[in-house]
C-alpha cells in the first residue's frame, strides 16, 4: 500500500510498503478514505521530536471497515468509522475511567497512545490506503448514515474538533462566561468553535496571523490581533478590566514572544495576565518534558519560567493534556448529525496521497490560507 | 486594648492600643479567647512582604460577641463564633459562588480580604483582646455548645484545617486514593489529617523536620524523610512505581532543595514527578508575584523554573489559592462536635499574649517541638 | 401606591395601599417598572393555595433603586436591579452554598421565601409601584447600561429564565445531547431557549397547545403536539428508540392525562418512559405537599402514583426544586447583554396596573396567544 | 461440575451441569473460591421475578483464572480475581461512560447485564465450581498479593460493597455530612461502613431487626430500632430538627410499612420527610416495574404512592439504578488492602455448594444472625 513516510527533518515522501493487516483478534482494517495533517505532525516533521525515521505518519483518520478479527464483537466490514488519535485499550484504570489519552496499556511503560506519533507506542499511522486499529471495538466510532455525505466535518473527529472542545473543558468554560483562546490555528478554530456551541458570551481569538483570525471570525468569535502584554491589555480593555472568566492555550512549545523569538513561557504568563482571578486555564497545545533543539537552557529540559507567583495569588488552575477523544466524539458526532457543528469549515486544502510532502512543505510554513489539510487516499 | 504590632522584620511587641469598635451597622465586635499565630505571619514577621509598620498582626480568630451593629440579623451578643481568615461580604461575584477567599468588595482593586495581613486590605488582626468583624452576619460562623470545651480544636477552622482540607480538594483528592503532602507544617499536618478522615488509602507526608513527621506519624499519615529526588524516589516506591492520585503543595515560595537553599520551584517539580499521569496537584502554600529579597533573578519576580513540559506530557493539573474557609467551616465543625476530628491536636504551645514576642521568635526558627502557638488574650 | 391585591379565588383587584418602605439597615426601596404575571400566580389566583386574602401578589420585579438603608454598601439609589423572585439571606447554610431558593433565614420554620408567594414568608409582592427588598446588597442584581433598551429581555432574569435554565441543569443536560420538555407554557419555552444556548442537538417540546408550540418552534425547538403514550412514542421515534438524555418537566401538579383531566403523574411517568436509561429529569413545575382542591385521594395528600420501579430499573435520577435564581443570574445578564439570548421574546401582551385584573382573567383561561403578560406600573 | 440451579419457588438444589467453558476468544473461564448469596437472589428465589427454572444462580463471584480466550490482552492464568455482579462490554455508549451497570450490549434491549439474574442476560451464575466470564479484560478485577489472605473482604467487591458504596454516591454524601441509611441488611450495613469510611458526621441505620442493627453499631453507626413516622421522628430528634443532609434506601419493593405489611412507598415516603430540603437521597433498593405478586393495585404495575409534594417542595433530589461496580472496586480494593475497610465482618455463615439450600432457606427467613452467606465450592 501506499503510505506517508518519514525520512528525517522535512522529508516526507509517499512510499509502497507491505499492507497493514489483522494481528490480533481485536483488530480491524481500515480503508482510509480521509486522513488530516495535524499541526502536531509539524513538531515530528521539522525533527523537533524523537519519531523515529522509516515510520509512517497520520493520526486523524476516517475509513470503511474492510476486515476485522474473530474477537471484535459489535465493529461490522462496511461500517464507517472514525478513529480517535488516541490508541486505547478500554480496560485499563485510565481508560476505564474514559481518561483514554493515557491508557497505560498500548504505550506500555508510558500512559497515553497514538498512531504515528512520537513517544506514543509502536502504532503505524494513517496516512496510507490502510490502517490496523486494535481494540476495534473500543476505538472505532461508527459514523450514522450520512458519514459519507458530512465526511469533511466527521473526520475532525479523530483529533482537532475533540481537541478543542477539551481546551474549552479544561479551562472549565460555562455558558455565559467569556474565554480568552491563544493560538488561531486548526485547534485554536475549533476551541472557539466548541466556545460558541457552548454558549459562551464572549470568545476571543489571540494570533498575529490575519488570515486564521478571519476564520475565527467567521465562526463568530472576537479576534484579537496582538501578542504579550498588548494582546493581554485588549482582553482587559474589552471584559471592562475583569479578564476573561478562563482562557485556553492551543499553540504549545513552540509559542513566540512579541518579537517572534520561541519563549514557551509566553501563552501561558500571558494567560494567567489576561484571566480573572479563580478563572481555569485549559492547556491542549503540546508541551514536552525535553525539548534540546530549544534556544534557552531552560526549554531544553522542558521547563519554562512561569509566572507561578501571580497564578498562585490569583487562585487559578490549570487542566492540561491530550484530549481524551472518546469522551467527546460521540456527542460531537450527533452535533454534526444534527446539523449544530461544522468543524470541516477550516479545511483549506484536500491533497491526494501523493500531493502530501508539498502540503507538508506549505503547512508547515504556515504559507498563507493553508490552515487545514486532508488527504484523500 | 493590647495587640501584637509589627514594627519592622524580626519584631513584634505588645501595646496597648485604640479599642476595636463597631463602625458600620453590619458590624460585631468580638472578645477575642484564642488567636493562633500562623506560618503566613511569619513571611511578614521576616519582613519578606510589604506588611505595614504599626499593623496589628492575627488572622485566626475565635471569641466571643460583644455588641453588633444596627443591621446584624443573625448573630447574638453572647454568641460563641469563630472567624474565618478571609473577610468576605457575601454578595460579590466570587462570594455568592462561595470563593469567599477572593472577596472583590472586601480589599478593592483586588480579590481576596484578610485580618492582619499583606496586600489583603485594611482589617486590623486578631492578636489582641478585641477585634471587628466586619459583614459580620456573614463571617462568624457561630459554634455548637460545646465552644468552650473544644475551643482549641474550633479554633482551628479559622485557617488551618480549613486550608489543609482545601489542599485536599484543591488535589481532586477522593476516598480511597494516595497522596503525596508535600510539607509538615500546620497546614501539611492539617492536609494529613483531612486525608485520612476522607479515606485515603495512603497518606504520605514529606518533610525533614523529624519531630513534625512524629506528628504526621500520629495523625495516621506515612512520614517521608527526605527532600527533592529522592523523595519522589521513595514515593514511587510505596505506590509500587505509579506515584500517587494526587498531591498537595503546603510549603510555599520559601520552600527550599535538597542542599537547604531558597527555590521555589523545589516542591512543585517533585510534585509532578512523583504523582502519577492525569493526577491533581493541589496548592495553598503561598507563592508571591513578587519577592523581591529572593536569591534568583526568576523568583525576584515571582516566576519559578517550572517542569512545565512533564506537568503537560502526564496531563496533569493544578490548582491553587487560599482557602474559602466559608465552603469548609460549618462541615468541619460537625467532624469536631461529633468527635471525628481533633486538629487541636498538633498545639504545641499555649501563650499569653505578652509571651507573644519570644513565640513569634521561637516559631520562626523552627526551633524544635514549636509546631503550632496560640495566644489566649 | 397602587397595587394588585388578592380578595379570594379568581379576583384581583387594584388598590391604593400604604407606600413599601425601608424598614431594616439592609434594606433598598425599589421604583417598579416592569413587574409580571407568572404561571404560580395562577395557582394562587385560583384559590388552589393558602395565599391570604389582601396581600400583593407579583414575584418576578425589575426597577430602580430610590432608596437604601443605612447598612447597604454596594447598592446605589438610581441602580437598575432585577430582583431573583427568591428572597434570600445571603448568610444561611443553604445561601453560603447557593441554594437561595431555600434560605432559612426570610421565611423561619421553612426552607425558601419570595415575595408575595404562598407559603413563601411575609414579603410583599411587587406587582405595585414600589418594593421593598430585604438584604438588598445580596438580593438585587445591578444591570448594564442598557437596562432599560433590553428591559423586556432582563426581567425575565427575576425568574422564567433562571427556572427554565435550571430545568436543564437539573436535568444535567450536557452540550450535544437531547432534551425532552414536557410543557410549552413561559417556563418550557425558558428551558427549549436555555437547551439550545448549552449546545442540545435535539431539543423537543410536548404541548397540546398550538400557539405554545408555534413559540418553541422559533426558539428552535422542535414542537411535539401529543399527550401520554403518544408523547412517549413520538419521542421515541424522533431518537431512533434511544429515548432522549434527558428530560424536564415544566408543568407541574395541575397537569392532565390525555383526556384532560387532572393527574398530577401524567408527566412524570411519561418523563420516565420517554427518557433514557441513566438519563436525568429536572423538575421546575410546581408540586404542592397538600392540594385539597385535587380530584384524588392520592393528590389531595400531595402523592402521586409514580412509576417508580420503571424510574428504578432505568437507573434515572430526579433532581427538583425552585431555582437558585442566583445561581444563574449574572450569567444570563451577560448572555442577554452580548445579545446571545433574547427572553423577552415570550411577551404576548404589556398591561397597565390597572389592566392587571383583565390581564389575569385571560392568561389562567390560556386565551389564545396569552404566552406572557408583563406589566408596566 | 456441581451448581446451584434454580427449581421454582422456595427451590434451589445442587446440580451438576455440563462445565462453563470458553466459548469467545474475549471470554475466561474462573475457578470460583467464594460466591455469596444476596438479598436480590431472594427476590427470585420466592418466585417474585421472572427467573427462569433450571438457571444458575450466583453474581458475588470470585475466584482463579483457569484459561483466558486468544483475544483476552490482560488476564492471565493463575490471576486471582472478583468480578463485577454487573456484565459489561467496555465499549458501548453506558459502558465507556462508566455506566457499567447499564451495559447496552451483554442484554441486548435492555440496558445492564447480571450473572445469574432475572431479565439481566443469559449469562449463567457463579454459584457453581466454574464460570465463564464474557470481555474477561473488562469484567475481571486483578486483586494484589494479598488475595487470598483476604478473600472474605475482596469478595465484597463484587456486589454489596460497591451497592453500599453507591448509594452513599447517589445520596451525595459528602465529609462532615449526617446520612440516614433505611435498611440493615447487608447493602445497608456496607453503605453504614461506606459512609465512615468518608468521613460523614453522622450515620444513622434504621431497622427494626435488632441483631443486624447491633452490626450497624460495631461498623460505627448509630442504630435506630423504629420505622414509618417513628423513624423519621428520631431522626428529627437527633439532628436537632434539621433532618439529615442526605439519605439511602437499601430496602427494596419488598419494604413494610410499621404494621409489617408490604408497602413499597415505606421506605421512600420515610426519606422525604426525615431529610433535610435539598438533601439527596440514593436509592439501591431493587424496584420493579411489574410485581403481579404485590398485594395493592399500585404496585402490581411497579407504581408506589409517592410524596412528590413533599418531594418538590423541600428541592431533595433522587439517583437511582444498579452500581457500576467498576466505579468503584479499584479504589475500594486498595482501602481492603491498605487495611482501611473490612467488609467481611458482616459475614455471618460459611457454606459448601451443597450446604447452599438450606443457607438459601434461612437467609431468606432472616433467621436471627443469618445476616451474609458465602459459598466455598
Amino acid at each position: 500500500m501506499k503510505a506517508i513516510i518519514y525520512n528525517g527533518p522535512f522529508n516526507v515522501t509517499v512510499k509502497n510498503v507491505p499492507d497493514a493487516k489483522i494481528e490480533r483478534p481485536g483488530d480491524a482494517l481500515i480503508r482510509i478514505t480521509t486522513t488530516n495533517i495535524c499541526g502536531s505532525d509539524l513538531h515530528m516533521y521539522e525533527g523537533r521530536t524523537s519519531f523515529e525515521e522509516g515510520r509512517i505518519f497520520g493520526h486523524e483518520n476516517m475509513g470503511e471497515v474492510v476486515e476485522v478479527g474473530q474477537g471484535v464483537e459489535r465493529i461490522k466490514v462496511g461500517d464507517r468509522v472514525c478513529m480517535p488519535f488516541n490508541v486505547g485499550c478500554g480496560f485499563c484504570e485510565n481508560c476505564e475511567k474514559g481518561l483514554t489519552g493515557f491508557c497505560l496499556t498500548a504505550n506500555p511503560g508510558s500512559a497515553g497512545a497514538a498512531y504515528g506519533f512520537a513517544e506514543m507506542g509502536p502504532w503505524d499511522g494513517g496516512q496510507a490506503e490502510l490502517l490496523r486499529v486494535p481494540f476495534a471495538d473500543f476505538n472505532c466510532l461508527v459514523l450514522p448514515e450520512d458519514a459519507a455525505e458530512k465526511e469533511e466535518d466527521y473526520v475532525m473527529l479523530s483529533d482537532i474538533f475533540p481537541t478543542g472542545w477539551h481546551a474549552t473543558e479544561l479551562a472549565g468554560l460555562r455558558p455565559g462566561e467569556s474565554v480568552a483562546i491563544y493560538g488561531a490555528g486548526p485547534v485554536g478554530l475549533m476551541a472557539a468553535h466548541s466556545a460558541i456551541i457552548k454558549g459562551a458570551s464572549q470568545v476571543f481569538v489571540i494570533d498575529t496571523h490575519s488570515d486564521r483570525l478571519a476564520l475565527a471570525e467567521q465562526f463568530g468569535a472576537t479576534p484579537v490581533n496582538a501578542a504579550g502584554d498588548e494582546a493581554v491589555q485588549k482582553i482587559l480593555e474589552l471584559t471592562d478590566g475583569r479578564g476573561t472568566d478562563c482562557g485556553c492555550e492551543c499553540v504549545g512549545y513552540q509559542c513566540c514572544n512579541k518579537h517572534g523569538h520561541e519563549d514557551n513561557s509566553a501563552t501561558m504568563n500571558s494567560l494567567v495576565a489576561s484571566t480573572k482571578a479563580t478563572g481555569g486555564i485549559g492547556v491542549v497545545g503540546v508541551f514536552v518534558p525535553q525539548d534540546p533543539a530549544a534556544e534557552s537552557d531552560l526549554a531544553k529540559e522542558g521547563k519554562m519560567p512561569f509566572d507561578f507567583g501571580s497564578f498562585w495569588f490569583k487562585g487559578q488552575s490549570i487542566r492540561t493534556g491530550q484530549a481524551n477523544v472518546k469522551a467527546y466524539n460521540r456527542q460531537l458526532a450527533r452535533l454534526i448529525h444534527h446539523d449544530k457543528a461544522s468543524p470541516g469549515r477550516i479545511i483549506s486544502h484536500r491533497l491526494s496521497l501523493d500531493e502530501a510532502p508539498e502540503g507538508y512543505k506549505n503547512f508547515d510554513s504556515r504559507a498563507p490560507g493553508w490552515t487545514k489539510v486532508i488527504l484523500k487516499p
